[in-house]
C-alpha cells in the first residue's frame, strides 16, 4: 500500500497556481523523456556496465518499464523472462539477475526493449483511458513516475561514468559552458535552533522514507550560503588535504589511500594544472563552479579543514523550508553545476580565500542575510545524518516495502537534488542516500557550524 | 588536551558516599587486573591473531603500556621500536604495524612485554609519588586507565574468538553455570517523550564523544523490560528468520548469505539441537539466558520479526538515566550474560511465547512498571543510532583527538556495557560503537516500539 | 625478424598439388571471413566482455587490424589512440588498455572499427599491388594472416561464452545438428617408441614456438583411436567422478570445489537429464558426440578414472605425423564436435562401456590398427606437456618476440585444432596453449597409456 | 604400497663403504634432529603461520609424528582429534584443518606436542625392538624418515620467513659468516647430448616421482660451472632488470609488478646499498655468495638477460650423475649458501663481469673442464622442467599415493638440495617442486645454453 493512499489522491507536488497536468499526459511525457535522455548514447553505450553500481542504460529503460508492468498492470506478461532480467532488488517478487551482471545482458537487444516500452506504455494508456485502475493502482502508477525520474538521473550519472572512465573520454553531447570565474563569497546564515518540524506533510506525494513529519530539536547553528566551489577544493589539494590523515575519517583515509585519491572523481592532473571531465568533454577546472563528485569522506575532510562540519539533515531541511523550490535541474540542460550567483554586495569581497571568508563570517553572520543559494539543484548535498527511519516510519505494504526501508544501514542522506535531477522531482523533505564512498553521483558539500 | 581538563580534576565516577581511592592504588589495581585476565591463556594463546579485528593478548598487554609511555611519560623510551610495534592507530604519532599483522609479532616475546609493563608501571608510580605529573599529564593518565579497561574487555572478546573458533574449542577457564530455565516475561515501559537531556555532564570523567550534554526531542515510545533471550532467538530460527529476506536490511541479508549465518556466532548445530561455546566451553543453549553475539543486522531482523525496532541511543539513555548503575559486569566472574531476574508477578505468565507477551504488552504497558532489567552489564545493546558527533562535539587535542572522532562513520552505537566489561567502567552516557556486521563482541538486543 | 624469414618465402602450408593462392586474394578472403563470423552477432554482442579471458568481438576486429597496421605498414596511423586501445600485450610497443577493461570500450563504435578495417585493408592491398613490401614486411603480413585465423577462432569461443552464460542463452545462429547416437568404440594404436622427430621443418610457415624440429625419445606407448565422447563423461559423472578427490590433481580439485563443477562447461542439469548449450542453442547431450569444454584438470581426472593418462605432445605429434591433415574444422560449419566415424568392424562391439573397451583393448591393440580418428579438428586435445621452449628455440626479433615465448609458464599444450579452427590453419607441429583451468575453449581429451 | 617395496629392503642411500646404521638409531637421530632445529625458536615462534605456504614449527613437529602414527603404527590413537589437526593433505585419510588455518591452533600447546612425539617415538622404538613391523610397515617407516627430513628443511625455511618478515627481523641464531669477496668466475661444461638415463634405479630408496629410470634424448648443451652469485643479481638490478618487461615471462612480470619486486626476497634497500636478512640477522650483501630466494620468474629473467636459459631437469641430472654427492648441506651449520670455490686458474680472471665471462666462455668451454661446483647443497636449482610424471610413473598405493602425484601441475622441478637440506637426503635423481612464484625456499639459478 502506498503512503499516498493513506493520505490523498495520487498527484504530483504543485506550486500554488500551477495547473494540474492530466495523468496520461504526465505519464507519456515522463516516459518520452527517459528515451530522449538515452538518445545521445550509441547502441554500444546502452549495454555496458562500467562498475557494479552503474547500470547500463538499456537496463534502466527496461527496469522502469518492468516497474509499471509488475506493480500497476494485471494480466499476461510481455515476456515472462523479463521478471528475472529486470527486477532490481525486490526479493519478494522473486530471483533476478545479480546487480553485478546487468552488463552481460546483450540480449534482449535495444530494439526489443523499446518494443517492451511501447507495449507497456500502450497498455497503461489504455488502462488510464478506460478508467481501469483503482486507487491503489493509481498510487503505484504515481510511484512509478517518481521512480522513473530517479532512473532518469541514474541514466545520466551512469553514462557519465561509462564515458568518462574509458580512454577516449567521449562527450555525452555538446552542452553550453561558461567562462571560468571566481566563486561567490561564502557567507553564513545563523539559525537559533529549537524544535522544528521536518518530513513530508500527510497530503501529497512523498516516498515512505520522508514520513511521518515530526519534530526535531536543533541546536543553534549556522549554515553556509552556498555549496563549496572548485576554488575551495583546489586550495584543499594545494595545501595537502589529500595527504593529511588528521583531516579524514578513518574509513575514508583507508579508502583514499587504497584508491590513491588526489582530487575529486573525473579530475585529471594535466601538467600541474587541473582539468575535469564532464558530460560535454574535458576542460580546465573552473574555480567558480560548484564542486561535485565528492564522496562523503572528502566532503567531511574538506569541512574539517575549513573549520566547519556537514549539516544534519534536519538542519538542512529547516534551512530549506522557506526557500523557493527552484534551481538548476536537468531541464536547464547544462548537466553540470553552475556558479553560485553573486550579488552586488558580494562583488566587493571577491578574491578572498575561503578561510578568510569563513573567519570574517564568524562575528557578523552572512552578507546577505537569509539567502541560501543553490539549495535545490546543482549538487546533492551530503549531510552528516546516517540514513535511518523517522520515528513512526511505516514502509509501503507488500513488495514495495522494499523500496526504501531495507537500505537503512551504511548510507548517508543527501539533500536538494542536482543538475541531473529532473525538475519537479524534488521536495524539501526529499531524502536521497548513498554510501560514504560514493563519488559517481552528482554530490557536493554545504558547510555548517555550531554556534 | 583532555575533556576532563576542561571541567574538573581527574577522577573516576563515584557513587555518592563511595570513598575516593588513591590514584596510585587505582593505577596499580588496574594494571594488575589486565595481567590477571591473561593468566588463563597459554603463551601460544598470547600471540595468535585469529582475525583482523581481534588482537593478540600480548599486543593488548603491550599497547596499553605504550599508551601510558607515549601520552603520560617524558624521557627516554623503553625501546624505540615499540612506538612502531604498539601504536594502535594514532596517525599523528607515526607509522605502525598494520592492524592485520599484529599476530606476526612473535618477537618481542611475552617475557619482554611483561618487563615492559613492569618498567613503565614503575616509572608511573615514581612520577605519581614525586608529584611530577602536571594536570594535563594526570588527565591523560586518567584516560589511560579507562583505555586500559576497554582493552580488558577486548582481551576477553578476542581470546574468546581465538579459542572458540579453533577445532578443539578449549575453555578459557572453569566458570560457574546455572541450570537452564525459561526467560523472564518480556514487558514494556512507556515513555511520553519530549525534550530530554543526554550526554555526560561537564564534571567527572567521560570520553570526548559523550559530550556535550544536550537536549533531544523524543517521540512517545516504549522500551522493553529486558534484552531478548535465547528463547526468542530459538523461535526466530525455528520460524525461518535466517532464511527470510523480508526481515533483513539489504546489507545484512547479503552478508548473512555470503557467510551462511544460521544462528548467532558461537552457536553449534548438534543433532537438531543448539549448543553454544562460551568461555567455559561448549554446552546446550539455555533459553532463559540473555542472547548475545548478534550483529546489528540480526538484532534488527529479530526486532522486525517481533513487530518492534531497536531503540535510538537517546531513547536508551533516557530510559537508563534513572536506573541504578549496577549489573553483571566482569567482576561477577561469570563472563556470560545471565537470565533476567523474574519477579513474583511475572512467574504467573511464564511459558508464554515472546509474540504473545508482546501483544499483551501493548495495551497495558509492562507488568512491573518502571523496572528495566539488565540495562547495565550482561550485553551491550545495539541502538539504531549511527555513531556520530553530538552537536558541539570537541575532540581531544593533539594525537588523542584520534581517540574517538575519526571512527564516526560506518558504525552503530551500543550502550550499557556487558558481562565482560570491567565494573566501574560504564556510565549512562557511555557510547560504545561497532560496525553493523560485528558479532564477536558481547552484543545483544533490547526492543523498542513507537507509541 | 620472423622465423619464416630464416627459411623460406612467406607462404601458407599447402598439400602437394594444391594450387598457390595469390597473397592478395588470401589476405582479402581472410579479412572478409573475420567480418562474416561477426555477422550473426548483434551490435550489443560486439562490445561486452563476459570475463577477463574472453574479449569482445569488436576488440578482435580492431586488434587484428592493428596488427597489420603496426607490424606491416609504415607511415601515419589511422588513429594514434588505437595503439593504446588495440595493442594486446606487446610491452615493447607501449602501454595499452588492460585486458580486463576491453569491454569498457563502447567508443570507438562498431562503424568506426569497420572503417578502420576498410582503411587498413585498402592500404595493404595497395602496398601489395605496388610491390612496396619487402621480404620482412611480407613475412610479417604472413604472420598477420595466421594471427587473424587465431582470432577467428577466439571470436567464436568468446561469443559462445558471452551468449551461453547469459540468462536467455541465445543461439549464435541456426546450425545443423544430427540425431543422438552411441559413440564409436574406443580402441588403441600401439607405438614402439624410440627417437622421433617433432617440430616444424625449416621450410614453410610456422610459429616460432614450433621450431626447431628436433628429436625426442619416446617410450613404448599406445594412443586412443578417438577423443573421449560424451558417453564417457556421462559415466564419469554418474560414477561420482566430480566428487572423488583421489582422481584429481590437487589444484584441480580445489578449483572444482570452489567453482562447484559437476559437469563440463555449458552443461545444464535438467530434471536428472543433461543438456548442453552450443552455438545453435540448448539441446540434450548426445552421448556419441566428442566431449568438449573440459579443463585439463577434468581431462586428467577422466583419464585417471579410465586407467589411462594424457599423451605428451611428442606422442601426439608422432601419432599425427602420418595422418592426413583433414577433419571437421570451422568451414564444415557445424561449430560443434561431431561423432567419431564408426567402421563396420566397430559396429559389432557397439554398446560396450568405455572401461570394458579399454580392458579389451589391452591385449590386442585396436580393432582397426593404425586408424586415429579426429586428430585434426573437432576438439583441441590436451597433452600432459607444459608449454615450454623446444631445445634451440629462437623467438622472433623485436616486439614480435613477445608473440609466443613469454607465455611459456603455467600453461599446457593442446594439439590438433578444433571445429572452431579455420581450415588450413593447423599443422601437425602446431602448438596451442592454455592454462589447466581453461574451459571456454573447444577442448577435449585423447587418452594414452604406457606399454 | 611403497616403491621401495617393489624393489629392495628399506634402507637409505649409502656411499660405497659407508657402514649401515641400525634403523632404530637412524630413527632416533632423525627425530632428535627435528627437535633440535626448533630449539632456537621461542614458544611464540612455534605457533604463528606467517603466510599460507609456511607452516608453524609446532605443526611440523606434530605432523611428522602423525605421519608415523597414521602410516606405520596400528592400534589406539594418541588423540583422535590429531587426525583432523595434523593430516597435511591426504584426502583419502579424511578431513583436516585447512592449510591456511594451521596458525590458529594455539591448542594443543607445545608441551603436548612434545609429549605426542615422545609417545609415538616410544611406540615405534618398541615395535622395532619387538620386530613387530612387517616389510610394508618398514617401508613406510623408511618413507617417514625421508618425510621427516623434508619437514626439517621446511622448519628452517618457514622460520626464516616468520622471523625475517616481522619488524624486528630477529636472528634464528648466531651463525658463522665470512668476509665479502668476489665470486668465482662463471665457466661452462659442454655436453654432446644424446640418449641419457635419468631417474632413480630400481634398488634403494627413492620417492615414487623419481621412477622409473628412463632414457631421454638430450641436445648438445652446456651447463654453468656454478650457480649465479649475488654479483650477477646486483648487476641485473643495476641494469634495470626488474623494470624491463622484455626479460620476463608474462605471468612473472605481472606478479613482479603487483608485488613490487625490486630484488630477491629478504633483500633490504639501505641508502643505495643492499643488505639481506639471513638466519643470522641482517648484513650487507656479499657479491661472492651464491644468490638465493629467487622465484623461477626471476631465475628465468636473469638467465635471459645473461643470454642463457635454465637447464632442463634431464640436463641437470645428467650433469650431476658423475659428481660426488657432497656439498654444503644443513649439517655444515651455516644455513646460507656459500661462495663457489675458486681454483688457482680462476683467480687470474677474477673481476670480470658475468657477461664478459659468458662471452669468453663461448668458444673455449670452461676453464676447469668437467668441474661443476655446488651441484648438491647451497641452493635448490630451478630447472625449466614442469613437474610431471615420468613415463611409466606408478604412484604409491593407498593414501600415500597422494604423496607426490597429485601435485603434478603448476609447479617446476628443482634439483640438488640446499644449505637447509639435511645431509644424506639428496640423490642425483631427487626432484623437488615448487610454483614459479615461490621465493621463500632456498632457491637459486644455474645457467645452461644451447650449443
Amino acid at each position: 500500500m502506498l503512503s499516498v493512499q493513506r493520505s490523498a489522491p495520487a498527484e504530483p507536488a504543485r506550486e500554488p497556481g500551477e495547473p494540474r497536468v492530466p495523468l496520461l499526459e504526465r505519464f507519456t511525457g515522463m516516459r518520452d523523456r527517459t528515451v530522449a535522455l538515452c538518445a545521445p548514447l550509441s547502441r554500444e553505450d546502452h549495454v555496458v556496465q562500467p562498475m557494479p553500481d552503474a547500470s547500463p542504460a538499456k537496463w534502466h529503460l527496461a527496469h522502469t518499464t518492468w516497474f509499471f508492468e509488475a506493480f500497476v498492470l494485471d494480466g499476461a506478461r510481455f515476456d515472462p523472462a523479463f521478471e528475472f532480467l529486470f527486477n532490481s532488488y525486490y526479493e519478494a517478487v522473486g530471483p533476478r539477475v545479480p546487480r553485478t551482471r546487468r552488463g552481460m545482458l546483450t540480449r534482449p537487444g535495444l530494439d526489443r526493449i523499446h518494443a517492451y516500452r511501447a507495449a507497456i506504455d500502450h497498455r497503461i494508456a489504455r488502462a488510464l483511458g478506460d478508467g481501469a485502475l483503482d486507487d491503489a493502482a493509481l498510487a503505484r502508477l504515481e510511484l512509478g513516475l517518481h521512480h522513473e525520474q530517479q532512473h532518469q538521473e541514474l541514466i545520466l550519472t551512469d553514462a557519465k561514468y561509462l564515458l568518462g572512465t574509458q580512454p577516449l573520454a567521449p562527450a555525452y553531447r555538446d552542452l553550453p559552458r561558461g567562462a571560468p570565474a571566481a566563486p561567490a563569497p561564502l557567507g553564513w546564515r545563523s539559525e537559533p535552533g529549537g524544535i522544528v518540524e521536518i518530513g513530508a506533510p500527510r497530503a501529497g506525494f512523498a516516498f515512505d522514507n520522508e514520513r511521518p513529519r515530526h519534530g526535531v530539536l536543533l541546536p543553534p547553528y549556522r549554515i553556509a550560503s552556498r555549496p563549496i566551489a572548485n576554488a575551495e577544493v583546489l586550495a584543499f589539494i594545494a595545501e595537502g588535504g589529500y595527504r593529511d590523515p588528521r583531516l579524514w575519517l578513518s574509513d575514508g583515509w583507508q579508502l583514499a589511500q587504497a584508491e590513491r585519491w588526489e582530487a575529486p572523481l573525473y579530475w585529471i592532473a594535466r601538467d600541474g594544472d587541473h582539468a575535469l571531465y564532464d558530460l560535454a568533454g574535458v576542460r580546465t577546472v573552473d574555480p567558480g563552479e560548484t564542486a561535485c563528485h565528492l564522496s562523503l569522506y572528502e566532503a567531511d575532510a574538506i569541512a574539517r579543514w575549513l573549520g566547519a562540519r556537514l549539516p544534519t539533515e534536519a538542519e538542512w531541511e529547516h534551512g530549506a523550508a522557506s526557500a523557493p523550490l527552484t534551481g538548476h535541474f536537468a531541464d536547464t540542460d547544462r548537466l553540470h553545476p553552475e556558479r553560485a550567483p553573486v550579488t552586488e554586495g558580494e562583488r566587493a569581497s571577491a578574491g578572498e580565500g575561503p578561510r578568510t571568508a569563513l573567519a570574517r563570517g564568524n562575528p557578523g553572520g552572512m552578507t546577505t542575510p537569509g539567502r541560501l543559494a543553490q539549495l535545490f539543484g546543482d549538487v546533492w548535498e551530503w549531510t552528516q545524518s546516517s540514513y535511518a527511519a523517522y520515528p513512526g516510519f511505516q514502509p509501503l505494504g507488500g513488495a514495495l516495502g522494499e523500496y526504501n526501508g531495507k537500505f537503512m544501514s551504511g548510507q548517508y542522506v543527501l539533500r536538494g537534488g542536482s543538475c541531473l535531477t529532473p525538475a519537479g522531482h524534488i521536495r524539501p523533505s526529499y531524502r536521497n542516500f548513498f554510501p560514504a564512498s560514493a563519488r559517481w553521483q552528482m554530490t557536493g558539500v554545504r558547510l555548517a557550524q555550531d554556534l
